[in-house]
């Protein structure tokens, strides 16, 4: 079966509409559509147009400020905390990233800890910014509570990203860009529309044993940090989730932990929140502040191309570089357009029709 | 059978005397000393004494520096890099760490990348001395390789630790310390002493089938990035691994992925470097250059205290916080004495006796 698919631009107008509708100033509209549709063209479907009703419903419900008044309230020469005033992470974001790096222009490195945001799309999209200017990026952002650390039966972290972004000569950039539990729930959702079983070690049910239910969560069960069980390590994705809450989050003064509103409006934030809203962290570092740019960059040449033509294991074609997937999807995507699911599209229509724009 | 134990003022003179005895200056004789019984200290036996004889060896070799220049050859208000001169990495690392607080008590951060240098024990003493600071003490380092990224049969990588150390209030600190594989290479060393088979997923064979054989490395085979396999993430354990690698040695100008020189004298180091030694990074952030000091830490206390009290699955006591087995560890071994296993209490008699340090 063949899916059907839509031109980028078709898809970005619509977008951009929407977020207008719902009050968004002419260029925040713009930045929204920029993040939300570089999420389907990089093939991370979960984090694009899905979402978009999403967004709308969580305005909807009063807990998206459409146009916010973001701003630094604390700093040195190079950090900021930055207060995104209750508006989309798509805008937030991409403000508390422009900071980091003109930071790291001046310094070296920036690192801006944001609070009072929401869902700010994929990781990647923020710390890509970096390249442009010869910077290392990064960025992290914690998420509704969907993953129990090693033993416990609660779910108590998001499955909070990391991406690390590093610049190269002639070869495509390093992304790296991931969910710090052994699966994203991006997968997961793909499992449930399939009605398929999920692989031992993604999730376990309520009480903590291991399971195959690609459901689970509704029954109260939860994801598993990476490493899925403790003898492979699930400690360590449990150090990883932590490490993006507590520097998302506590640093900025954000919700954290089990206090992380929940991204679905039909699910209410809990009632004694540690914070405001959800966090965010993001990083630039100027290469040049610690080696001539070039000469960093030909090396990266060099370490690319020594990992990506490495020895396979046999019916394997080559190591994969991080980014690898996503870039050759985005090339892919621009080409012949951003294939959409059934029910993606029918969402989207009824969107459209609810708020006048034309899908 | 119980292990006789020797206290830890008798071990650590031992240390120091071998460090004198090999031409350290007195202070970093002393340094080294502490860094490498802050191993032992901590539970983490491998990276302790247990390594001493492999140091002489370097030195005998002539592959370590006793009298090493160590010294900043770039920087900017928040970075530096600096030139290990060869030396031991347990005194190139606390140099280059207190640079890195220096420079974040100047600007908020301080980061810094290290070349030349050698193995530096373990990351968590080094980032552990950001918290008299009130910072956040990051720490990593690449080595030699004993890792397969996922698909290859060919070792790339080594076992690339991160360690990042989070200042609480009334709690200890949150302390992650981990190798960025499934585990680290001095657990599979006990299983081989022990002559015991290893979990699935920890260790690949020559071909890239997966084994439970401890002593496979030795055939040719390979560590395996956190994660295990593809379908349960371990092409984000070798993420890590390769962000632990470029942060530490292509911003440095070090040797990265298979050129990193073995930590054992008997193996001869690439015949074709690409940089100079191996190579750490490591990261100092004030936390008041974010919000008060006070009040992130009591945050981070209501963060491990929800954390530590989650409901747990049957039969498990408790959630355990990154740092808190070590801790106990320490605590008990200052109290009771380091138990020392029968081969390392051996190593060092001999060591000793051609020093003529008494053991």
């Amino acid at each position: 079966m063949e899916q059907e698919t839509i031109s980028f631009d078709r898809l970005w107008q619509f977008a951009y509409q929407v977020f207008i509708k719902i009050g968004c100033p002419e260029d925040q509209a713009r930045t929204s559509a920029d993040v939300l549709l570089s999420a389907d063209l990089r093939g991370i479907d979960s984090h694009g147009l899905a979402r978009l009703s999403g967004y709308v419903r969580l305005w909807e419900a009063g807990r998206v400020n459409s146009k916010p008044s973001i701003r630094i309230v604390h700093e040195s020469p190079s950090t900021a905390v930055i207060d995104g005033d209750q508006g989309l992470g798509l805008v937030v974001a991409p403000y508390a990233m422009e900071v980091a790096i003109e930071k790291a222009k001046q310094c070296g490195t920036g690192w801006v800890a944001v609070k009072n945001s929401n869902h700010f799309g994929i990781a990647g999209y923020h710390a890509m910014k970096c390249l442009q200017h010869d910077m290392i990026g990064m960025a992290m952002t914690n998420a509704s509570p969907l993953v129990a650390p090693t033993f416990s039966v609660e779910r108590l972290l998001g499955t909070n990203p990391i991406c690390v972004v590093i610049p190269a000569n002639e070869q495509p950039p390093f992304v790296a860009d991931f969910a710090t539990t052994t699966a994203a729930n991006g997968k997961l959702e793909i499992l449930q529309r399939k009605n398929q079983d999920a692989p031992l070690g993604w999730i376990q049910k309520k009480n903590g044993t291991p399971s195959t239910n690609a459901h689970e969560l509704k029954e109260g069960g939860a994801l598993i940090p990476l490493g899925s069980d403790r003898e492979h390590g699930s400690h360590k994705g449990f150090c990883l989730g932590a490490w993006v809450d507590i520097f998302s989050a506590v640093l900025s003064g954000a919700n954290y932990g089990p206090w992380v509103p929940p991204f679905v409006s039909f699910l209410t934030p809990p009632a004694d929140p540690v914070g405001e809203g959800i966090g965010h962290f993001f990083g630039a570092m100027r290469v040049d502040a610690f080696r001539p740019a070039q000469e960093f960059k030909q090396h990266m040449d060099n370490w690319i191309m020594r990992f990506r033509s490495a020895k396979t294991i046999e019916g394997q074609p080559k190591v994969i570089i991080p980014g690898d997937p996503e870039r050759e999807c985005e090339a892919e995507r621009r080409r012949i357009g951003i294939p959409l699911e059934a029910s993606v599209r029918k969402d989207l229509e009824t969107l459209g029709q609810k708020l006048g724009v034309a899908f």
